[in-house]
């Protein structure tokens, strides 16, 4: 039985992995922190998990953390994850962390776009953690920065057409849309029912995203070229999902059809990658609560654009879900373990 | 591994049996059907399903169902379930019927609110599927009559208070809140996104809802009397839930206290009720996509009247999740057993 | 031309008054106040109003405001309200309070259920603004006491049954849901998209929700004698609306089709209440943005009880529609003026 | 005093058509015609207009109709409108169509994406009816083809740009999102509202939306040269609204504030273009049911794209309170007639 901790579990994600969890065969969870909760017990917090969690909420105490606890997912914001994560690791214990904070590979980049970065020496050795792409890597990783959810979904979408050079890399347009606990749980007037319920907004238009670093990392990684995007995030009525339409101009010709077979060959064995078949395209419906990230692939003919629809849960393929499937890769479980649960509909 | 079939699959309470049966680790579904959708696979028409059900819908033909299946789960409109039943029941399989056809002890009152019964020998063997009032009968039947979702909800929460004797019987009124999943999948105007949403309305008012007699019927047993109720349901804009306000007039005095005291009591070891703490009332946010069942109650002290507030999911609960309990009952299976997964939240 | 204020603007009914003002021929909005916003252009808070309120936001000083419009709209929250509504009745302006502070006969009612009442001489002489039980008095009003949004669907749901007297009055029951608008625009997690999506609840059950006593002293006052009722409110994952689903049982025998002619006679030429045919009941979908309330009354034969369901927009007959109403009423102009605007549907 | 007839009046668009007349002070609606509902009552059908229209849904008699009014607004779905519309034109009537059987300049064209056009010689005479770019035309028109509401989005939103010559035409792509009222009132189960709620989806994908000719026909008209675009429409959960993100690479460099400048001055005078402030977007929950277009203009600097996201009511200016606009222009009453109500908010 593997000891793991969730370390500030009082927003969305973090109640989101006690979910997973507790359906894991191989998992006990030993310690439950949270700053601004901590000596309630959880299921007062999350009424969800009533009657099936008994933990009392903790304060992040790091040392008391890693007695308890092999493995540590840090749920935090960025900045409070690397104010604790050296900790850990410095005690031996391995960490998933679902912030931004281990998510570059080069610090320059973190500060452009977050701030000074503490803790750049373990930085170098994490892992980015999306299994598609670093499966190995993150079998042997001390410590795994868990993808954002915009990242996931854009990544996922062009991986194929970038490793197979089949796009113009200039021209790639992300058009992402998210339901609204991507705006986490903090009290808000912005994220009030009233204020998002029945309307549709788009938000940091115009490269200002803080997902854009990261989504460039990897896109130009996969392509071995150095990739720069157009970034739109959008605000969907909705809890859950995100749906990124991508778009780009194909450098040869090709049918969607042929596409539709490059992409089911290669996502071939994936076990959380669904491609539709061609000429279909997913909804975040049919992902909600899974760890699925569904593809569908179309040629836009009279253009010469491919338009790649991609849609996952941002809390499970996006944080939580995703987090558990690098527990998976890390200690060898089955690596759908856990995340057998299938979407919830309607 | 009980082999089981799911007869009538194209609907919601379809889809989400087998959502839940996939992840039973006792069970493998042998055989799908679907009237209108014979012929296409499965995850065509529930793309939640995709990768994970390769089964083809079939023709609800009775005899070649029977062949593949020990268990048969009937997820037909009523009527068209009694039309099949009595062949399964024939063919030696066993058969939990989520319709209203088996629901009642008493045909007469089945054909007063629905239609002549055209099985009223079976009728008379069948279980009211409720475990929590009959677990016992429930493991030696061969034919249960699954609870409706409206019932399930009045009955577990009234049922410690008519145990006891706590209130007045003639005063009871039930004012149910129902998700749109209720309705059912057919394509009607009343149904459609832009009908819903944003709205609220009561329906059926006046004591005529086919769910009456139901409830009556059980509460009547519970409390060894005849009960008649003002029972009044209403649509809310969400896909899933039940949350029904109880209202009764007390016939001693008795504090919140003391009621939340009994019904912790009465409910203690039961897998799937929570009884909050008191003054707590339940949300059906914190029961969505579980088998719980979460109560709350309160006294009005200033009326003398007790409000009982009960939330289910109706498609688990009320439906899907309470007939796979059922089944774990009858085949001896842990009760829990493939209904672990927490509720969704957000 | 009549100069009015709308005193703190910064809620959902401020901006539902500047709404409703800017399409009413014969006013002017000549003030605007917000604690938290002032110094901002109106629009900047409530983008719906860009290009059509060039107003900013000024602070709430009462002698200026004053200075500026005839009549003012305090949109404050209780307590607030009484510390300048004095103020205003002193340098012999017109007030239309939305808040609590002027809705009650008897100060020490209020101080029971809110707080000391720091203004019991205006209290006595304010008129309670509900146009269909007092147009009268309201017409010569110098301060009108807005009724509460729950208080309005319930008493215009039960009054022809209190005047006509036929009902037991100590069998009341107002099982009422309301829009999430109703819980205002402060930033609480509760009240947050994610925690109320898709999900259904009551609250403040048992009697302690602080409309109540302003139910009970109308009820009181039509019926002629003391009442006392049941209450429970709920919370929809809607913007707006109020459904009443009110239970009684009758004094007498009396058919859905009697009691729908009583109601139909009874409000006869009132503009804004719509008695549907007997046996329908409403929906808030087919008042919403309007200033109807829609009734529809059914008698449940089985149990010998009234079931009464009444509809409004808990922030137009409910809020700032009354409250237009009202000050139509006390300049003379026609009661319906600027309330002309049919429901948004869908 | 304008006599009008809204033929097909049972859909989403006419019901907003009656609402919208309601308030106008110069128009009575002296013919209501459906097909569907010919005989009813028209508040039976749509409740919302209980107590204000009185009038019976009649069959659809062409002549008939025509004697009764002396403007038709056909809001019957392509190819029932032009079977009707020469009658109407015959007999001298002027026509507002809301079809798409008279946007087009070309038969051609609309036999590709439609049908055979069966009365080409009106389409010659047919005004394409978006006031910010036809409105001199607009007003002698015998016949105006009402624009979709797709159309309206992405046309006003690119407007300047094309006629400034800004950006490279090649690149043009844009990712609108509809709320559902836009897929009409027909049954079908995929617009059932546990279908669409909590959900996003694309769709239409990859160039085959029948918007697109009529988008990519203005915009050609606009810049002097044959435009193509990428265009793809998705479905947001939500009753009303389209937001457009449209994308395009800027043929020189021009800042934010430069391109917001020259929206800005374009727009002037336009009574409901809402050009927003330099870095604002807008949302759809900011112009519900007004007829108002709010479009916001970022660039994107790292990418020499220019990034314009404009929001409509797609019943409202896309659909009936543009066809309000185009009476108001055909017969000299003031532009904004009767569409003076603000949005909605909440």
């Amino acid at each position: 039985m593997l000891n793991v901790a969730v370390v500030g579990a009082s927003g969305y994600t973090g109640v989101e992995l006690l979910r997973l969890l507790h359906c894991h065969p191989e998992v006990a969870v030993t310690c439950i922190t949270s700053e601004q909760s901590a000596g309630r017990p959880v299921a007062d917090v999350f009424p969800t998990l009533r009657g099936r969690y008994a933990q009392v909420l903790e304060n992040l105490e790091p040392v008391r953390v890693a007695e308890k606890a092999d493995l540590i997912f840090t749920a935090l914001p960025h900045k409070a994850a690397m104010e604790v994560v050296p900790t850990f690791l410095k005690l031996g214990r391995r960490v998933i962390d679902l912030s931004a904070d281990y998510r570059f590979n080069d610090a320059a980049v973190y500060e452009q776009w977050y701030e000074p970065h503490m803790n750049p020496e373990n930085l170098k050795e994490a892992v980015y953690g999306l299994p598609e792409v670093r499966r190995v890597k993150i079998g042997d990783a001390q410590l795994v920065g868990n993808p954002g959810c915009y990242p996931t979904s854009v990544i996922l979408g062009l991986m194929p057409l970038l490793k197979k050079g089949l796009i113009d890399t200039t021209t790639i347009i992300a058009d992402s849309k998210s339901g609204v606990s991507g705006a986490g749980r903090g009290a808000k007037v912005e994220n009030l029912y009233c204020e998002v319920n029945d309307g549709f907004k788009a938000y940091g238009v115009g490269g200002v995203h803080r997902h854009i670093p990261e989504i460039e990392q990897e896109l130009s990684f996969l392509a071995g070229e150095r990739i720069t995007i157009t970034f739109t995030p959008h605000l969907v009525p909705m809890d859950r999902g995100i749906l990124s339409t991508i778009y780009a101009r194909l450098s040869g010709s090709a049918t969607t059809a042929d596409l539709a077979k490059i992409y089911v060959d290669f996502y071939d064995g994936e076990p959380f990658v669904r491609v539709l078949s061609a000429g279909s395209v997913p909804s975040t419906s049919h992902v909600r609560g899974s760890n699925f990230c569904d593809i569908g692939i179309v040629v836009d003919c009279r253009t010469g654009r491919v338009v790649v629809v991609s849609a996952i849960d941002n809390l499970v393929k996006g944080a939580a879900g995703q987090a558990v499937q690098n527990m998976n890769i890390m200690y060898g479980f089955p690596e759908a373990l856990g995340l057998e649960g299938l979407p919830l509909f309607p």
